[in-house]
């Protein structure tokens, strides 16, 4: 058996027992580990100070080093998340549905965990804390595959979780941390289908495609994101550049950020300056289709047929002047990513059918596309957001990480 | 494009028009599709002898030209079908949740489409109606694969449901038929990530295996049951024999029959003989513990290790005898492969355990495993019996041919 193997094996057989373990014992738990996290946080931040070492030696640059980086802060907000999740009432063992059958038959439909969920993900090591807490809470045991750069860290946040979970009474091999961190790894982990239920990727295009490409192991494909705004002809166009504005600029790096600006033709001589206008507050770049560059200048980078494709994650928005709303959604539905998309407009008739036709995990009227979150929607945590159809769309909290078992009380029944 | 990916492309367009039609314009084209497969009956029953001649010529079995063959009484059959699901409730448009967030963002979670959903399967005609319809009503366009000997059968019924839904004003695409039935349209088909949201393979175990292992499209498994009866100490020995009866000899052949018997060591000498009385109405054979073979006699065959992971689908049960309710669980877990697994037991707590531990999509208590069924546990129609735990478990009906989407009205909200 490979080293992951074991740990596979492990992680399968300590999931029987946190399977079946009571909410009250899970939240013990999870307070074991929140306390842990604070009295062992010398060690914590040693180990990050080492990685954060190793990654300035190895040219990381800024942005990656600021992911990295824990400080007392940083673990205290860690500490906060995993009490916010002990709080949460338990998605286990709800029973959602449950009918008298013409037979006699009591059937009902109740939440169980997934199995054992592995976990791929970039070098942040407040994922090692925050997607395992998630899964522990559900019931679920968990495979954490983090990035080489954080190994230290994420190794000495797993050692303290694995332990608190012993001390709790529950197998320390419901958390496991991939010791490999090669490409190997990872590959051999998308294959692991006797030990894995799912797989989810969380991290940049790249190793989502990659994931996602590749798995044996059923994946949930999380958060790339080709965001739209469109202002409709009928739009009060104040509050559209408020939206735009908040859609690009509130924190470009992000998946539901939005990446194109479509415009009604109606309205784009008014109102494309008027975004510009607010864009240029942080300097963003505008690449826009011939239409836009003849109403605001050929300061407009011409729009190349890839920026409609382009998630760029920073202060940069293609633009395109469109003829009516069925392009709009045409464009939209080639084009996006499924992931959010928002129309501006006062027009009752046209927000239901863009509602109804753009085929996305959330559609907005009148909102910033920057809501697509799970603490946003209401579900209190959030360990990724699906753009896939099956199983989950959208945010996902504790709900999205639960199966379903139907439990049959007969009396003799047979067919 | 090669003609799959023509195919493809042209059910992703279909599936746009679809996806947003209203449930009366659905259920016109499946009463429409009930009347044409009436109407134009010779045409379908020529195909099929064509069909059986062939597959006579082949040498293909008995069961399987019982399967292939159509007849006048079967093509009513199909239609009743048809009707029923179209008296069901629409799945799609449903809201599961609103809710009025703090910010004044109204948030809900509508029903939608999966999109274009591919099926594989082998000869038997009645599938290709069965699922287009489930499909269909539930806004999925559909790309159907069938085996090879059922061709000619299958492309009458599917060039008839696609006039009947090109008259009815809805897209003849939304059905397709893959004209190639090599092994090779199988294989593209599971590499067809572009065009297809969703794979069902329905039918043996080879297949399924063969699907869910090499498929990119996400795949839900379906089919495959070693399901056991385990008659604990504590049993009505009288009702634990018509279970074990019932759950074998009812229907040996479909994946909720159940595989392998296990008894508890306390109640082994009195029941292992009622059982065989029972099962040798059907001239079952067992294949037995040696433990069994000391009850019993030789008469038992002994079971390899091989018994313990065979879905027998015939008159064949494998039997152990086991120290307690924990060499039950853990046997279960260990060999069943998460369908349906059975107690029979008056002992409330043993009861409450088995419910709990064993992890299959349906758990019973005192009841034959044979109920596991889309119709039984009131589901109204079935597309086929999933034994993963993602998306759906157990049987799935309209519902589990749907994904989820979020609308949000706002008022110009932005964070």
């Amino acid at each position: 058996m490979t080293a992951l193997q074991v740990q596979g094996k492990a992680a399968r057989q300590a999931e029987r027992t946190l399977a079946v373990a009571s909410a009250a014992v899970k939240n013990q738990a999870l307070e074991a580990i929140a306390r842990a996290l604070l009295d062992r946080q010398e060690d914590i931040l040693a180990a990050n100070a080492q990685d954060m070492e190793d990654g300035r030696a190895n040219g990381l640059s800024e942005a990656l080093l600021d992911r990295l980086a824990l400080s007392p802060q940083r673990i205290e907000g860690m500490v906060e998340g995993v009490r916010q999740v002990a709080a949460l009432p338990d998605p286990i063992g709800q029973v959602k549905h449950m009918e008298r059958r013409p037979n006699g038959l009591i059937i009902g439909k109740r939440t169980v965990p997934l199995g054992v969920i592995g976990i791929i993900y970039e070098a942040r090591p407040n994922v090692t804390v925050d997607a395992a807490v998630l899964c522990l809470k559900s019931g679920n045991a968990v495979i954490l595959r983090g990035g080489k750069e954080a190994f230290r860290s994420n190794q000495a946040l797993t050692e303290i979780m694995r332990q608190a979970l012993e001390e709790s009474g529950l197998p320390r091999d419901c958390v496991a941390l991939v010791q490999d961190t090669s490409r190997q790894s990872a590959q051999e982990m998308m294959a692991l289908t006797e030990y894995l239920d799912v797989l989810i990727p969380r991290g940049g295009r790249g190793l989502i495609r990659s994931v996602t490409e590749n798995a044996r192991v059923p994946v949930i494909r999380t958060g790339e994101g080709i965001c739209h705004i469109y202002v409709q002809a009928q739009a009060d166009l104040q509050m559209a550049a408020e939206i735009v504005y908040n859609a690009k600029c509130s924190r470009p790096s992000v998946c539901n950020a939005a990446e194109c600006l479509l415009v009604h033709q109606g309205v784009a001589e008014q109102f494309l300056p008027m975004a510009q206008a607010f864009l240029q507050g942080k300097h963003v770049e505008l690449r826009g289709c011939p239409r836009t560059r003849e109403i605001l200048g050929p300061s407009v980078v011409p729009a190349t047929a890839e920026d409609w494709d382009t998630e760029y994650g920073d202060y940069i928005m293609a633009v395109k002047v469109v003829n009516d709303t069925q392009e709009a959604l045409d464009f939209i539905n080639r084009h996006g990513t499924g992931h959010s998309e928002a129309i501006v407009t006062n027009n009752y008739r046209v927000a239901q059918r863009f509602l109804d036709e753009v085929d996305a995990a959330a559609v907005y009227v009148n909102a910033s596309t920057r809501f697509t979150d799970g603490f946003e929607f209401g579900l209190g945590a959030e360990i990724g957001i699906s753009t896939q159809k099956m199983h989950a769309r959208g945010p996902m909290g504790l709900e999205e990480l639960t199966s379903t078992k139907y439990i049959i009380y007969g009396s003799g029944q047979v067919r």
